[in-house]
């Protein structure tokens, strides 16, 4: 069975076409490789993830209890600087780490407003926490 | 000397306060540890980021080369009911896992394209790379 364009976008290959297409099946099986690396990254990612919103949800409560604003622009600037240049360091576009500072923070930033409404209560949050 | 409201809001506190108000130093200190431990969190994700676009760059390269399409979309459904399943199992909202996988996928495809435009050459990705 031969293999049509879109199915070749897939990234999949068949054998016959490995036998006509040497190079394309070597790099098939290296794009394979480098898929399994990445989503071993996703997961300890996702891990760090959800640590991360636990105490960050926990830090919603502790702020909500003692009347603290959700923002606080101090820390953002830290985080902005460190995270710069740890993201140097580690060999990151340091645009990558100030996308991944904006994403976390600003969900970070909404449920602590969802939990200072519930009056300190996580409450749904705690679904997931 | 006494601290004023937006001092208040940036989590900060000062001795006598903190005499005044112990419940509220409590809190401080219990924020001022959660945030070490985010800070940790934050540094150990650039590094995985870090190496998820090192990956992700050379699957750009290789796919460029090959003449694949950055878009995968057959990859990305798989990766999209992965992550959520790796969420809930690890205590995190779906919706944060699909946001990072979104943002992730986006920022590598926009790489791809990039790659794929100087035929095959990472170039200036590999500034960081």
């Amino acid at each position: 069975m031969s293999e049509t364009s879109s199915d070749w976008q897939n990234s999949t290959i068949d054998e016959t076409q490995a036998v006509e297409h040497p190079e394309t099946a070597t790099a098939v099986a290296a794009i394979t490789a480098l898929r399994q690396t990445i989503d071993n990254v996703d997961s300890a990612i996702i891990s760090l993830l959800a640590e991360r919103f636990k105490a960050t949800s926990r830090v919603g409560v502790l702020k909500a209890q003692a009347g603290f604003a959700p923002e606080d622009m101090k820390r953002e600037d830290y985080q902005i600087e460190r995270l710069h240049r740890i993201a140097v360091d580690a060999g990151l576009d340091p645009d990558i780490a100030e996308m991944y500072r904006e994403f976390v923070v600003t969900e970070a930033k909404k449920r602590h407003a969802r939990i200072a409404a519930a009056g300190g209560d996580p409450g749904v949050l705690d679904v997931f926490a």
